[in-house]
């Protein structure tokens, strides 16, 4: 039997033929009966369904997911295009995988986060994922072709199942922007170049001031072991520490003794370093002349890198974004040496804190309510400050770090002898870029186009629509964007109100007597040289492009 | 129990913890012992899940799925862009929907395709399939904002689980790109325009000669009452007729009469029409001195757009491109009004057919190997000459119709006052585009890069890094697409190497002596004036950036 849905179609084809045959002065009684007889089905198939289903088609996007307007797509555009243009500029290509993968793939790269993967349905074949990131295809893609070293970068949508909030822009298919350097180079030398390539980004993006928060695995786990943190426990206690920057040290001392076992006073010895952050250079002399921290091996690998990489950064012009800040440990497992996180001032703390003299743990519960990228936690929407975030902030809106071991991981899996291929990479938050500059806008009141059209052709005193198609194809020949009316005889004012509507800035009207004599008049709607109320300016129609283009280029 | 993926990860992380500590120096004993346990549990597990699942995990895409690799996304963003930039030259603007919809959006749309719709498993909540392709989901879109008129371009992947065929560029993910006027206007106005959009369109991708089939819904239903095709086999005959470009008439013939049941003097009646085809106003010409047809009503209003269609096309200076063919009806059930199909010199026939005198049903069993959009067929891969077509051509490579009852099926299906907006629009067959474009490169044995960095900045004599970077960062500070070596102190020729394997145009050598005087040299590498063996130019440091780009500027 034919769902509702299929006799719908049929009804409305139906509809239409019947339509044509009576314009048409056409015999339409057979279609009639047919018509009768299909909403008779209709009903039948209605009412067997049950009451669940009578329900007429809900006209919506799947939970989670949205439209992307004229307007809205545009911006986004123009920024991929703005960091394309940098990633370019930084000897990247780009690639561009499936949008799902084989559900193996994705399998335990994730952690407790894997329950947000989206599955196909298994409609016979092979199981597949839509993809959670484009970190982990990046890896399966750099294994796959068993590449020693690609610098790519990928604009692409990711999918979680998580619980969406859309008013913080977190939703389940959304948009990454990622910048990646896979393969050896001598230590910290692709390192400080994704951190050059992530604030450039920012700045040309042009979205206020930012600050990038730093810091180095090894130094941490340097901590973790100076401090007595048995191995097993280094990595939950240190995504007990990355909730530092919205929970006060009493709550996340209390993660570490009560859920997660450690002992108080290896908690507390924690405690004196993860509050510690400032600019690069001061928090770097204060932590090498702890002679504690560099008898530790790793810590003292994890300093010694980034006494090189501060070098090369200032020689990159970007030291003085960055914060030193020992309590950023990011969530993912798979990081292994430096790792950041782009802050910007919407939700940044009130004033930068001064490196504390003696370590003081609280100084961290800051009025920051950076919401993590991590966005499997419960967010706390209300901050130690009684600040409720969504109200605030937009969080981090660039981050990453290095991960060595991601794409051994897949050669090793796949029994071929595991090569490493270290990477360092970055992503940029699209999402919270957008925001960002979408209520800047508002603020402004600016006005914001869906179309880039620059003039419109119209019609004044009967002028045949073949006039007005023929001066488009003049200026759509010269790459002048163009529209007109799409009536035959289109009265004066709703083209007016067309242009207005879409603020093309140019309009061009075609009269009988200006034709006869071989010009036509321009208009010049938006911009400075706006003409008001006047008539614009007579140009000969041949000398119309040169005109257009010259006055075009100057707006 | 964990899943030898899982264990592979924490195998893995072990690993490289382990040689962390002994770089350190430090007592690694412990996460050896780990190590050899999961190790054994891994064993377990791959002996548990039985010999199907101990092979290990296959590093590769989902069936028919491919990454494009860095040259062939450049490729595609340039296709991407050129018609983007033809788009909003005709006033539209883009939208952006998600890549899933509700599963009942899409139901009932596409006849017996859906069942090459991909389905999201049920994870709780809502059903959703993938998008099978952007036509509906515009229709949605315009239905469920209540727009009356819109004119959109759309650039996205669409999802169908056919039976790949990836040397023919048949994939189950592939590109579409796809621009539509929704709203009324005055007959053929919009029309017109989507078909000089079309046109500019493939023009401007530089792939050479092409030529579009094109007929209207009216006078081919027009013909087939007249041939006397009862109303409710409307759509089953037209299917058939569809087929003429790659089967002879007396298979299509058999088609109508022996599966579908139609009279054989009814059949013969067609025939007499459906090989009529050739320049516009020719066969307009003679159709419209066919009284028997001209009787038909429907077949009048059919001529009478195509007329004014024509008027229009040759102001758009396009018409020569049109091929007025009664035998293209097109797959989809949607269209009601024109349908037309531009088909590439690769696939053409080998000369023009003219206007047979006597409408002779033969002459359309010609070599043309058009592949149809409607994937689901069984594609015959020997047409009647015997050619095997997957050899020869890429069969349509744009395509499209007016379809104006589609937003109306959305708009009343949900209850709402059903409310018509009529629509026309095409879509370009990007991976054909690229597969043809791709062809003549390779003939051409032209070099394709993957990125596009124009300068490399390459250290001799023991210039420390960060005098590489500093010029490096001058140069990005300057929008120049910079690369270097990332190695402190690199050999001379493993640098001369990477900017010859990239392909990059210029070379600027540091080197300390020229350095102290406070120049570089730079060299010529690709380009009229490449350097070839000589030793390039010295320049001065604080002129480089000037003079590179006039150079840039010059190849």
């Amino acid at each position: 039997m034919s769902t509702a849905a299929e006799i719908n179609e049929q009804i409305a084809g139906l509809q239409s033929r019947i339509k044509e045959l009576k314009v048409a002065k056409q015999d339409a009684s057979k279609e009639v009966d047919s018509m009768k007889s299909l909403k008779e089905q209709l009903k039948a198939v209605q009412k067997d369904q049950g009451p669940s289903t009578t329900q007429t088609l809900q006209l919506k996007t799947p939970k989670g997911t949205i439209d992307h307007k004229p307007e809205a797509a545009l911006l986004r555009k123009k920024i991929f295009s703005t960091l394309e243009g940098i990633f370019l500029k930084h000897d990247a290509s780009t690639i561009d995988t499936p949008v799902f993968e084989l559900k193996e793939i994705l399998a335990g790269k994730y952690g407790e986060d894997s329950k947000l993967i989206y599955d196909l349905a298994d409609q016979g074949g092979e199981l597949c994922s839509l993809r959670y990131d484009l970190t982990v295809p990046f890896a399966r893609y750099v294994a796959m072709n068993g590449l020693s070293s690609i610098r790519r970068y990928h604009i692409g949508k990711v999918y979680r199942r998580d619980q969406p909030v859309m008013t913080k822009g977190r939703m389940r298919e959304f948009y990454q922007c990622d910048f990646d350097i896979a393969g050896p180079c001598d230590p910290m030398v692709y390192d400080s170049e994704v951190l050059r390539v992530l604030c450039e980004s920012l700045t040309s993006l042009d979205i206020g001031e930012y600050t990038v928060k730093i810091n180095h695995r090894k130094i941490l786990d340097g901590i973790f072991q100076l401090a007595g943190v048995p191995a097993d426990k280094t990595r939950p206690i240190s995504s007990a520490v990355d909730k530092l920057d919205k929970l006060p040290w009493a709550d996340v001392k209390k993660e570490m003794t009560v859920e997660k076992g450690l002992d108080e006073k290896v908690a507390d010895k924690i405690g004196e370093y993860v509050g510690l952050k400032g600019p690069g250079l001061e928090v770097l002399a204060k932590l090498q002349a702890d002679t504690a921290l560099t008898a530790i091996p790793l810590a003292k690998q994890g300093l010694d890198d980034m006494e090189i990489l501060f070098r090369y950064l200032q020689v990159y012009k970007v030291l003085d974004k960055m914060s030193f800040d020992m309590s950023l440990a990011r969530g993912l497992d798979y990081y292994t040496g430096i790792i950041y996180e782009a802050i910007h001032e919407s939700s940044a703390p009130p004033s930068k804190a001064p490196v504390p003299s003696v370590p003081a743990p609280t100084s961290t519960s800051s009025a920051t309510p950076a919401s993590k990228p991590k966005r499997s936690k419960k967010d706390a929407t209300v901050n130690e400050d009684g600040v409720d975030e969504s109200t605030i902030g937009v969080g981090s809106i660039a981050a990453g770090g290095r991960y060595d071991n991601l794409v051994g991981m897949f050669a090793s899996a796949t029994g071929r002898k595991a090569e490493q291929v270290p990477c360092v990479g970055m992503s940029v938050g699209v999402e919270r870029v957008y925001s960002i500059i979408e209520m800047r806008r508002k603020k402004a009141e600016e006005k914001v186009r869906g179309k880039e059209t620059e003039v419109y052709v119209l019609g004044l005193g009967g002028v045949p629509i073949e006039k007005r198609m023929e001066f488009a194809t003049l200026l759509w020949d010269a790459g002048i964007k163009t529209s007109f009316s799409p009536k035959v005889n289109p009265k004066p004012q709703p083209q007016w109100n067309q242009a207005d509507d879409d603020l093309v800035p140019f309009i061009v009207i075609l009269a009988p007597k200006e034709l006869e004599a071989g010009t036509v008049r321009i208009k010049q709607q938006v911009g400075k040289d706006a003409a008001g109320d006047n008539k614009g300016e007579e140009v000969k129609v041949e000398d119309a492009v040169q005109y257009l283009k010259q006055k075009l280029a100057q707006i």
